[in-house]
This record gives structure tokens, sequence and C-alpha cells, in this order.
């Protein structure tokens, strides 16, 4: 973000929401027509024959491919760090970026089992957010100017993009985000993170009221609650999944924090993640909760909370096992497979 | 098993699973000490974390390799599916071998996105086992036979074994073979398979009721349950999970059959399983059951229903990642990241 960004307002933000492509029901169902003639039971292959179709239906061709896709990892800073809400300073945001640069993050070794293009965009970090229990974390120019960069970060012709963060401190800012869009209270929201105590995690729920408190305007409006208590990490992937809508690219994302970023959006239009997988349910509580008020169906519950894309990366191969069954597997006809017989309870009068 | 086998007796069978090789502790203790200097929070891996150690466990050394799995899918066929069991006619065993054969399977698909080498494994199909209802369904030089084939299938220096099976019926048969095991009504282990209506389903319970009243012996002795309610490929699985073991090499279950061949050594001795992970839970309803009485948690819980190595092939990606997260994350020291910050809540007295 060392450029300077489009302008975009929070205005032409809502009118694009409002504009999103809907679903390619011609390539949808041209995948389940396909699906039901290859050399299995019908629906034996469960929740992958609904992943090939759903890829069908967002990349808007049958068949689907998955030979591009990206991790996209945003890496922000939030100025409530200082209130040691997290059990890491804020300098790690950096170190960790560096660390994935030098390749010794998780990600890194995730991406390259899936074989992904791994990106890593660091927001500013030198400049963190405003603390929120004293007013606004951005102003509307920073909030949308986050989002637009994380829009330019989806190019076009990816197959797939996973998207994960880097923030030290933003489960806190997800649990306020979470608290402004839904409701509850943040003890709901609120959870242990990289690993606080129980003081730690009272200092949290403190901090996400006092936040709510600060700023009476985030539960109107879902952009004002992004504005007012997210972070520039997770402005940029609310862009980046609206970006993916447009581009036609299936979006997989991450954990608690990544998947509250996501939210914002499902508040302004209930579709708006219509073209997102939640890869995983983190061990972070309040991700469980957010998960079922988005009415979606992890594919992983392997207790990880580790953020930075790590558990949308792991989807990646699932995805393509989905995808590479679907096109290559023979059909009944080219395999010359007996299909499914009549038995004697069926079609037969007596 | 065109050619004779070396002659194996359950005796023979009975001393090698008394005799099977326990953990390798230190190799665990050490993967768990290099998990904690790992760049991230403590356990934040959750199951990876769990499932690098495993492997390191029974690999039998530190760190753990994956360059070369195996899924291995055995066939054969079953006497009892002359009784119209299954949705389909028994000649499909042998079709959907050929069409494994000629690429076309699912597991074809998910052994070439996960790198694996697939072999599959013919049990004389020309020749069905004995239907059950009438008596023991093999000999005890024919089940064991199966046996000592599916030990031969293991070669040294696998670094995993993805384990599966293709046979028309074997899920009245998985049925049969875990009623006797565990006890209980049939109907509480029989579900619809491939694809059975009602009467179907009702037809499966009176068959592995009308199989355990012929074989009054099976309850007593899991090996005599194996011979007179299961198949050649069952007890093929039930040999190549013995033999993994003896070999170093981690093996991961599929479905309702695969995992019910493999019960049988684990009710010879309670520990015998302990190499063993379960890929995922089935559609099967039996399944989840006998998962419950085997205290195993899957990885995944797709709704998949089609047997032949498909959900064990699918957990090879995930075990990648785990072993390379592993094996290729910085630690806090190589990548100069600051560890987690005390506190003012510990380590202070005031």
């Amino acid at each position: 973000m060392a450029n300077p960004q489009p302008a975009v307002t929070f205005d032409e933000i809502r009118s694009l929401i409002r504009d999103l492509p809907g679903p390619d029901l011609e390539a949808g169902t041209a995948a389940l027509a396909r699906q039901n003639q290859l050399t299995k039971p019908r629906g034996s292959l469960g929740r992958l024959e609904e992943l090939a179709q759903w890829m069908a239906t967002w990349q808007g061709k049958h068949p689907p491919e998955l030979r591009r896709p990206r991790v996209s990892v945003f890496a922000g800073n939030h100025g409530i760090a200082a209130r040691g809400v997290s059990a890491y300073p804020a300098e790690v945001t950096a170190q960790m970026v560096q660390n994935f640069i030098d390749g010794g993050g998780a990600v890194n070794q995730l991406s390259e089992v899936a074989d992904a293009d791994l990106r890593v965009y660091e927001l500013d970090l030198e400049r963190p957010t405003q603390d929120f229990t004293a007013g606004p974390a951005m102003t509307e120019e920073g909030c949308a100017r986050a989002m637009a960069y994380g829009m330019m970060a989806v190019e076009q012709g990816l197959h797939l993009i996973c998207l994960g963060e880097m923030g030290i401190a933003n489960t806190t800012s997800a649990a306020a985000l979470c608290t402004a869009l839904f409701g509850g209270d943040p003890a709901d929201w609120v959870g242990p993170g990289t690993g606080v105590d129980a003081t730690g995690l009272a200092l949290k729920v403190e901090t996400v009221a006092a936040g709510l408190a600060a700023n009476p305007g985030a539960s109107a409006d879902p952009l004002e609650a992004l504005r007012c208590l997210g972070g520039y990490e997770l402005a940029a992937i609310a862009g980046a999944v609206a970006a993916a809508r447009m581009a036609r690219t299936p979006v997989v994302l991450d954990g608690y924090a990544c998947t509250a970023a996501a939210a914002v959006l499902a508040k302004l239009d209930p579709r708006a993640l219509d073209h997102c997988l939640i890869a995983h349910r983190s061990a972070e509580p309040g991700h469980a909760l957010l998960i079922g008020k988005l009415g979606k169906q992890p594919l992983f519950d392997f207790g990880m909370r580790l953020g930075e894309g790590s558990g949308a990366a792991l989807a990646i191969p699932i995805l393509k096992a989905a995808v590479e069954c679907h096109t290559g597997m023979a059909t009944f006809a080219e395999a010359g497979v007996s299909g499914q017989s009549s038995g004697p309870s069926a079609g037969q009068v007596h």
C-alpha cells in the first residue's frame, strides 16, 4: 500500500455489493448431469460432488478447473495491540511477514503441498489502526483504500483464491466486529486467540466492550462496523472477497478473523458469500458461532487456530480431488460398468 | 492370488498379532520437541501437529517422511451377492477393477492428486466366498491365504499405506462381521450401502441374522468371525494392516468395510490399530458406530460412501501437509520471531 490507491468511497462499495454477479446455474446443472453418469453410486462421493458443482457454478463454466490456485495473506497492525490483548507483541506481525517471505511459515509449506502460488500483502505495518476504544480504528478513506487494495490483489484468471491474515491482536478486532454485526455479548465472541490466559481473556472482553461503547455507529451499518472496529488487513480481505466474485473466482476463507472480515459483506447482502467456502472450524470459539450465523459448513474440524491462511490452503487438495474426480472419472457407458439393478422391489408388477 | 501362497495358519497369525511392534516413543518425543519450537503458537496447528507426531511414532523415525505413499485396493467377490443384497450385480466387482486398471475410477483421480502409487489386487474374483447364510464364507486355509496375500502386498520402505476395497455385497459382510465382533442387533450395523431401498435393507438385515445363526462360532473368536462372515478382500486388508505395523508403515483406513476388516485385529489386541488412522466417517451408518467402538477420530466427515480407498487417498495431502509443516517450518530462533510475552499476569511477584 505504498502507492496511492484509486479513491473508493463506501457508497461505491455499497453499489458494487448490490450488483455482485449471481451463480451460473447452467454450469452448475451441467456439473450435476455429469456427476450422475460417473462410475460410482449417485451421491457416493458426498461433499466432493457438491464441491465440484460449486466450483463450476462460481467459476461460471463446466467443467471446472483448478490448476491456478492462489493463497493471499494480508497483514496489518492494530492500535489495540498496545493494550496487551495478544500473547505476542505487535512487532511479531512484521517478523512473521518476513518469515513468510523467507519460506519459514506454516502457510509456505501448505501452499507448496497444494502447489499454490502464495502472495503476502503488507498494509502499512508501521502505521497501525487507531485504538478503537478511543474512537474509530480507521477513517472512511483509510478503510475504503484498504478494501480497494484487497480488490486489486485478485487477478483475472485464478481458479481459486484462499484468503488469510496476519495481525497481532486481530482476534480482538474480529470479536468486536462480530459483536457489532451480529449482536450478543462481547464474551460470546472473544476467545484465547494465540493463547492468552484468563486475565488476558478478561482484558479482551473489556476491550471489545469499550470499543463498542466508543463507536456507537458501528452496530448500525456493516461498513461502519468494519471501519470502526476492524483493521486494514480485514478490510483488504472484504475487498478481495467482493473482487473474486466479480472475477468468477471461488474463494476459500480461513479462520475467525478472515471469516469475520468476509461477514461484513454477508450483512450487506446475504448472498454475498455464496461463492465462498469456509475451510475449517477454528479452535477459536467465536468461529463456530460465526459459521452458524453465516449458515456455512466448514470442510475440516482440526482444532487449528493459526490464521495466516493455513486452514484455507489445506482445502486446496480437497477441491482438486473434487475437480479431478469430476473431470477424470469414466462414465458408466465409457467403462462398460453395469448400472444399478432395479431389483425385485422396483419396477415390477406382480 | 494366482500363485500358491505360503501356508499360514490362524495360530501363526495369532502369535504375529501378539508380537506386533509397539510405538517408537523416542521418535514421537523428538517430534513433539520440534513442534514446540516452530514459528506458531503452541498447538495452533491442531490435528496437523498430532498427525506429524503420529507419523514419527509409527514410522519409528524423526523427522517423519511422506514421499512414498501407496494406495492399495483389494477386490473380492461374495457368495451373498447372489441374494440381491446390493443395488449392483456381482459382475460389477470385476468391471470396476478393470475401470481402475483403465484409470477411470475415483481412486485413480484421488491417487493422482495425492501423487500416490495405486495398486489394485484381485482375489480370485471368479471364485466368490460361500454364501455365509449356509455356513462359513471361507475355509481356514482360504482365509489365512488371503491374509498372507494382503501381508505380502506391503512392501518395505513405503512411508504410508492407504487401504481400500471393492466387492459387491461387502457392506453386508462388514455388517455381519461387526455384529459378531461387537454384538448388538444386525439392524444396528446394516445400512443402504451402494443405495438399496427399504426392501433391500430388510433383506440385508435378514441375511446378516441368518449368517450369525448359521455360524455360531463366529462370535467367540475374531479370526473365526472373519473366516465365517468376511470375504477375501477383507481378510487381505486385515493382513495388510498387520504387515504394515511390522514394516513401520502408518496405515490409513477407508470406510465401513475396510474398517470392519481392520477391527478383527483390534479385537485380538486393543493396541493393534494404533498405527492406523481412519480417514473419514462414511455415510454408511454402521461406520460411525464402529469408529466409536475403536475409539478413533476420523479426519473427514464428507458423507462419502464409495469405498475403493477413496476416502483414504484423500487423507494423503493432509498428512503431507502435517509432515511438511513439521519439517519445513522455521523455528522461532531461526526466524528471529519474538516469543510469547509473559504478560503482567505471569511470572511477576507483586
